[in-house]
């Protein structure tokens, strides 16, 4: 769960850089698929992960919308400002909190119960997903995209035995 | 860990039922980004995912090319015949296995060493960052993609007080 949440964090950290080579027209520039864009997405993705943290502990979610941060040091400043609550969240999660029910209200009047652990993961999900179209909208403007690995980023130590 | 799989697993389902409804030529046409195409993407998908874990057990991975499978059937197939071994070796995962070194001879003669832990996430993101490559080329054609969405698949019981 950490770990997942940590390569998210890296992954977007390469982002953003990859971001600062690229010019704002291209960064705001509506796309197929997705939210529609590459800055748009990068907001999508901080508030979608902040907005189920802060519903997991009973707080509202974030109701801003992305005209208000249409520029990458915003959106950067945006991820600076969440991250240490939502890091503190990850950092404090224990097995007892996986199966903990979520009520979530739909309009239609049901309610949606969903575990905690369904909730992170569906968070982590959520970001690597927004990331792959990121990657096809790089190669439209002819750019590499951030590399997807997970494995090098030296995020668990193997166990050597001496 | 195993949540995420059957997440995948899900959701690569629904991608093959939903190439049903898309004519042949769009499924192998070359497209910008990835491995360049949705067909060749869903193949990828399996094979990494095959190669990995049968590199974990120290056999050799999946040597055949995507020309030999270019049509929804045979992923499918190919997909069905690995994964009775893939889901034995996801059940099958225990907390000493996350810490386990795997060795992986660089073409340049250096040896990279990532934790088997490391290795099964990757696996993990790789198909969810692919999926995402998917969505576009949807929309793309028309289509509306697959939904990316973890929760309400029922994946965690939460656990309701009675």
């Amino acid at each position: 769960m950490q770990t997942m949440f940590r390569y998210n964090w890296l992954v977007r950290e390469e982002w953003y850089r990859w971001c600062e080579d690229v010019s704002v027209e291209e960064l705001q520039r509506t796309r197929t698929g997705g939210v529609g864009g590459i800055l748009h997405t990068l907001f999508h993705i901080i508030d979608v992960e902040w907005s189920w943290i802060q519903e997991l502990q009973g707080k509202s979610g974030f109701q801003e919308s992305f005209e208000s941060y249409n520029g990458l040091e915003k959106v950067r400043k945006l991820d600076a400002a969440f991250r240490p609550e939502v890091e503190e969240f990850v950092q404090s999660w224990e097995l007892s909190m996986e199966t903990r029910p979520f009520f979530d209200p739909r309009p239609n009047g049901t309610m949606d119960v969903d575990a905690w652990g369904e909730v992170m993961r569906h968070v982590i999900a959520h970001q690597i997903h927004h990331v792959g179209q990121l990657s096809v909208w790089a190669r439209e403007i002819g750019k590499k995209p951030v590399s997807a690995n997970l494995v090098g980023k030296g995020l668990i130590n193997p166990q050597l035995l001496s």
